[in-house]
């Protein structure tokens, strides 16, 4: 059973299970580019990073330009492995490379999983050959976005076009999330290609607004990974050419695949049963409505709220005031539900009249949609999240076990 | 059953059941002093505060030298209530003046409960005629210290003595927390009691102190609650006057109340099996060895891997490199257990070698005490949280309904 999700024109894809995961599940994932592309990326900003983030780094700032593979494993995140983790990344990158016909510094590593375990080179190496019969086969997009998976319920695929000259666009990218996801990268893996032909340093202006917009607006439990990774694949392959004045239509587009992917991993929280879509209105400037967006994604007492199906509005009220921003308690309104069905919770910081059987009702849709305005500006955010369930719990309680 | 807690001399104290609980627990507490009181208090920061939260900061910046009475109720916030709010929390005010023989202006209050609903004043009127037969005898101390809880499962309360000049002096306090639990003060409450005689604004520097060291040591949920409350009262009934010179030592006695409660209170966060010690060493400074320690505690990824007994170590070196703060991963050294059963888990960023069952093993004691060396200097700080359980999703669900 396939998607029949596939990467953009100018890439060939396979992936196998190696035996990284102990589920046996696919767990390795080769995407081959036919020839040398452009790229970027953007990495997570926790301290502690793992070996793939920081060989990723080193490889974009000396050949953006001429990326031919990315490599990517679960089961393992190579992170908190000392030198002897630096080495295992850049063999990794190696042995993607002899299979791609290129050298290790035209390959990108991503991995993920548990942490501080030394990466089993064998299995990879192993894994790559296998993988290698199906790398000219279609139908390698499906096999690379399950591959890279691990507590994820289903794989997140998102493509869409564009026309630039009379010539169209593609841009299809594939992501995992599931937990440890938080603003400014959390444990989440995406790789999206194009067959645009884009300079580097434009795909990374592009890259680093459609994040703004996107994988950096979403939470699932407050954690940030060492391993999150953005990349961003440009073969060229289409023949059209993104200039100057075509960056915002292109930068809309790539956001448009961003914010689909990022949806769609809150969407597949750990134990989530609902999307939440938080849009805060009247702010500002758009940073002051992130940040109250934000806190109230991040607030447990919200989340499990939510997943109780209870309009208890004061605990976003109480979020709201804890964001760390300035605000008017007597002029937040608050609504639950999308367009017209919207029942008013709050008004002027105080509960408005409403019958509760219709606001538990909006709480039990999915997307549960919340808006807040706080009357203080014409500026705007929306983050994503998703409830919190005893599921989330039990999941994180047993994961290396 | 009574626990045998009593306040410091000079305070008599009653509890009762006045409705405001669906439960028909006790839910209404009044505490008077023989005489004018010196009193001080540390509040919320959550922009969105509670009415008696205002109400008690006007209190304080007018009679700090002349407090005579606390009444406090369980039930109801009286957050986001506006201006009838504010009118409702002056109103219970002048209820228990008017029981404690004083004016509204010596009479400090604290709400606790569900948030956005009104106090019912004509429940609070009937409940302290109903108590005021009680005031008298001895036992209110522990009478109190049930009627302010919420969700927790059992009172907290703690007591010193010091001497001062050959005379004894009692500090003595009750506190409610469960859940909202977050430095800067989250849905908690504590009144602690003292015969010490002590100026306003000496008593006002040592509560600072004595909280910064305790209850903004702790978190529960990340949650910061409208509420918030520690109020300190000084009656002077020793006849033992704190000096300049005897600060040092009062509020070392303080600090030790202050921070038995605040153990209490994380020991039975909502759904909580296990306290959790934290002790961040190695540090450039306190407050850096702080915001260490507080992004471990807020981690739900390691109090999920500690409800489960599973010792994920780069989950506790992942949420450190989130902390915000500059940090060497490769100097990081984490150990499990207290003193000499200490297991260590990681060394210079990387796994170290330990025997997993020795390692659960630790992770299941009571208290959970981690330490974590940073390598970077000779500065420390602990705080202390709870593992996350499904209970505690399980309890936050359901609260309004």
């Amino acid at each position: 059973m396939t998607s029949g999700f596939d990467l953009a024109p100018g890439f060939r894809a396979a992936a196998t299970a190696c035996g990284l995961k102990p589920s046996g599940r696919p767990d390795l994932a080769l995407i081959v580019a036919d020839a040398p592309c452009t790229a970027a990326g953007v990495f997570t900003t926790n301290r502690v990073k793992a070996a793939p983030v920081l060989y990723d780094q080193r490889v974009l700032a000396r050949s953006a330009d001429s990326i031919r593979a990315v490599v990517a494993n679960a089961g393992c995140a190579n992170a908190c492995t000392g030198d002897e983790g630096a080495r295992d990344a850049a063999a990794m990158a190696g042995i993607a490379a002899q299979a791609a016909g290129c050298t290790s510094d035209q390959v990108l590593v991503l991995s993920t999983g548990v942490i501080g375990v030394r990466l089993d080179l064998a299995k990879v190496e192993r894994g790559v050959e296998a993988l290698m019969p199906s790398l000219d086969k279609t139908g390698g997009g499906d096999a690379v976005s399950r591959a890279i998976l691990t507590t994820d319920t289903h794989p997140k695929v998102a493509t869409t076009h564009l026309e630039l000259g009379g010539r169209r666009i593609t841009i299809s990218g594939f992501a995992k999330g599931a937990g440890m996801i938080h603003p400014h990268m959390a444990t989440m893996l995406a790789v999206i290609t194009t067959d645009a032909r884009i300079s580097a340093g434009a795909l990374g202006g592009a890259l680093t607004a459609a994040v703004r917009r996107s994988f950096n607006r979403i939470s699932v439990d407050g954690d940030m990974s060492t391993n999150d990774t953005v990349l961003v694949l440009a073969s060229g392959a289409s023949g059209a050419e993104v200039g100057a004045a075509d960056l915002p239509v292109f930068v809309e587009s790539l956001t448009e695949v961003s914010a689909s992917l990022a949806r769609q991993i809150a969407r597949d929280g750990e134990g989530a049963t609902r999307l939440v879509e938080i849009q805060v209105t009247g702010s500002p400037d758009e940073d002051h409505a992130h940040a109250v967006a934000n806190a109230i994604a991040c607030s447990s007492l919200v989340k499990t709220a939510i997943h109780g199906g209870d309009p208890n509005w004061g605990r976003i009220l109480a979020a709201t005031g804890a964001a760390g921003v300035e605000i008017d308690p007597e002029r937040i309104s608050l609504w639950v539900g999308a367009g017209d069905n919207a029942v008013q919770l709050a008004e002027r910081g105080m509960r408005a009249k409403y019958e509760e059987r219709l606001a538990a009702e909006r709480l039990r849709e999915d997307p549960v949609c919340l808006r807040l305005d706080l009357g203080l500006g014409a500026s705007e955010a929306t983050v994503w999240t998703c409830d919190l369930s005893e599921e989330y719990v039990a999941i994180n309680a047993e994961y290396t076990t």
